[in-house]
């Protein structure tokens, strides 16, 4: 597997975004000009993608372009059309990671989808009971806190949160470089005794580990900084995320509601805007990369529908980074420690 | 129960608060200089609180300090404490209450302790199976999200979120004078088919009611101002509300590290904290009043332990509102209407 460090083969569906395949031949073709570490497959409509490289002048290698001829739209059931759509961008993508053609896949379409496929198609790593969407998000101090689980599973058990905890500190070191990354696990007092059933039971298994484990957070911690990692299900993390997104939607409210109180006000909100969409843009996560999908057999990244040319650029990179550092590998390696342990 | 509509009778924790009995005496103050329509009655320790009179020139009727001499600490245990501390403020207030002496009690305090002495010695309305905590989100439009549950109860059942749609649609309708208040209830996405198993089973008991339910929204939803009530269980209302806490932090730390990056930069964002306070100003709620306990039989207000003297005011005016609507009556009859509609 020495490959892995010095080259990756990396799938992009080129169907999958709003804009596509316009953003994603575009966002592959800044990778290809960049970086030789990388090769790109792209995958999808052969006629269309090549309409879009003849009208913006992009050369690609002919066997570089895989056509498949169905697409998996934003309305499509994720599990249903996986086994409905077998000749989809996001199906025949994805079976090149599984015979070990490709090393990663990134997306921009539909996110449940994306996640079945990875699961279903490219298959687990072995160990994992639930694979996890990672998102980073920004604190005060200029830093990150990776919120796992962002979305996969909404009903979890204890031991996947620990399989969250393992996967997140792993990608924090790998991918953040941070030494010995502290994990918390989002709860409702810092107390061991506070917290639901499912926290409760987590902390138990949390504290038994060899993972710089800080105990319980608060939601006000995220944002502080006080972990790299911050560990909950699925169904409480994706409500953050969004809630998260949605705080830029109050500030832009709140400040025109403002501006329309005098002309005088109106001016100074003007003036405002450029630097607080500077301080407060890494907010906007989902528009400048995707998220990784972790505990896959290969690498796997979600992206936002309207992602840019420079978001997928990002997400290809991304999907570059975890493949050289071999997360899936790690990964295995970890949660079989663990479970030796646990034997124990 | 004709006084209701005419006057109130609030009992004050005189010790919950960090800066008590100062900030409880001064709040108390400032409402019985301006209202007629409340009695307030302090409860605590009589010396220290007839010190903050005589030192602030407060004159004050003796029949309305009820002497307490002791108190429930932020860390003592809140359901021993209500036990072992028979004589502490907090449960003599809630005994006036339970004894109909008086008709709410607010309190700055032990948080926990508050919601077990209102529970367990006030008592819960016939009905409601867990009282639930509601807390205003400002969002972009300039109105009001009412989250229920903001964390109450951790564990609830698809029954529990139901009552807290209940509670918080005549929350909103009386309180905030919405006539036919949107009900969302927060899950992660859109579609009726989208949740967690909590979730789920709780769509399809609300598509029954005759509250104007709107189906399942997004964590996004909330700030937006897609309902005006938004219904979850107590450790996901926790999470947000700590989390929409710390989104100030992170805009101060995040301005503040822009700022130092130039002497221009640091003018700049100088210039824009004013009106950055002014704007994002009430997403600090606790500081500007409490958050009501609903499903009690009386009024029960949860504040801020570092409560102002102003939000001790509000908080008393808060509660004066909500027994001067008969909320808990109307909580009563509301859901034992819901109880027939079910047998049938």
């Amino acid at each position: 597997m020495t490959h892995k460090n010095s080259k990756s083969v990396i799938v992009v569906d080129a169907m999958g975004g709003d804009f596509s395949p316009l953003n994603e031949v575009l966002g592959a073709d800044l990778v290809s000009q960049e970086r030789d570490d990388i090769d790109i497959i792209l995958v999808g409509d052969k006629n269309k993608i090549s309409d879009v490289m003849l009208k913006h002048k992009i050369t690609w290698p002919e066997d570089k372009i895989v056509h498949a001829d169905e697409v998996i739209t934003m309305h499509d059931n994720p599990t249903s059309a996986i086994k409905s759509k077998q000749n989809s961008s996001l199906v025949v993508g994805a079976k090149l990671v599984r015979e070990k053609i490709a090393d990663g896949l990134i997306s921009a379409g539909n996110t449940g989808a994306m996640l079945a496929v990875s699961t279903l198609v490219i298959g687990r790593v072995k160990g994992v009971g639930r694979p996890t969407i990672g998102v980073p998000l920004p604190t005060a101090d200029g830093g990150v806190c990776n919120l796992f689980d962002a979305g996969a599973s909404v009903d979890c058990k204890p031991q996947h949160l620990l399989e969250y905890a393992i996967m997140g500190s792993i990608f924090a070191r790998e991918i953040f470089g941070i030494k010995n990354p502290k994990v918390g696990l989002l709860s409702v007092g810092e107390e061991e005794s506070k917290g639901n059933e499912l926290t409760l039971l987590s902390h138990k298994l949390l504290k038994e580990t060899k993972l710089n484990f800080i105990g319980n957070i608060e939601g006000r911690d995220i944002l502080k900084g006080t972990c790299d990692v911050a560990i909950c299900d699925g169904f409480v993390g994706n409500v953050i995320l969004k809630f998260a997104e949605s705080m830029i939607t109050l500030l832009k409210g709140r400040l025109g509601l403002y501006a329309n109180e005098s002309i005088f006000k109106k001016i100074k909100i003007g003036l405002m805007r450029g630097t607080l969409k500077k301080v407060l843009g890494d907010l906007d996560y989902q528009k400048y990369g995707g998220v990784p999908l972790l505990g896959i057999n290969g690498v796997s990244i979600i992206g936002h529908g309207s992602s840019s040319p420079l978001a997928i650029k990002n997400m290809i990179i991304r999907a570059r980074e975890i493949h050289a550092k071999d997360l899936a590998y790690k990964i295995e390696e970890s949660l079989k420690e663990y479970a030796e342990q646990s034997k124990n």
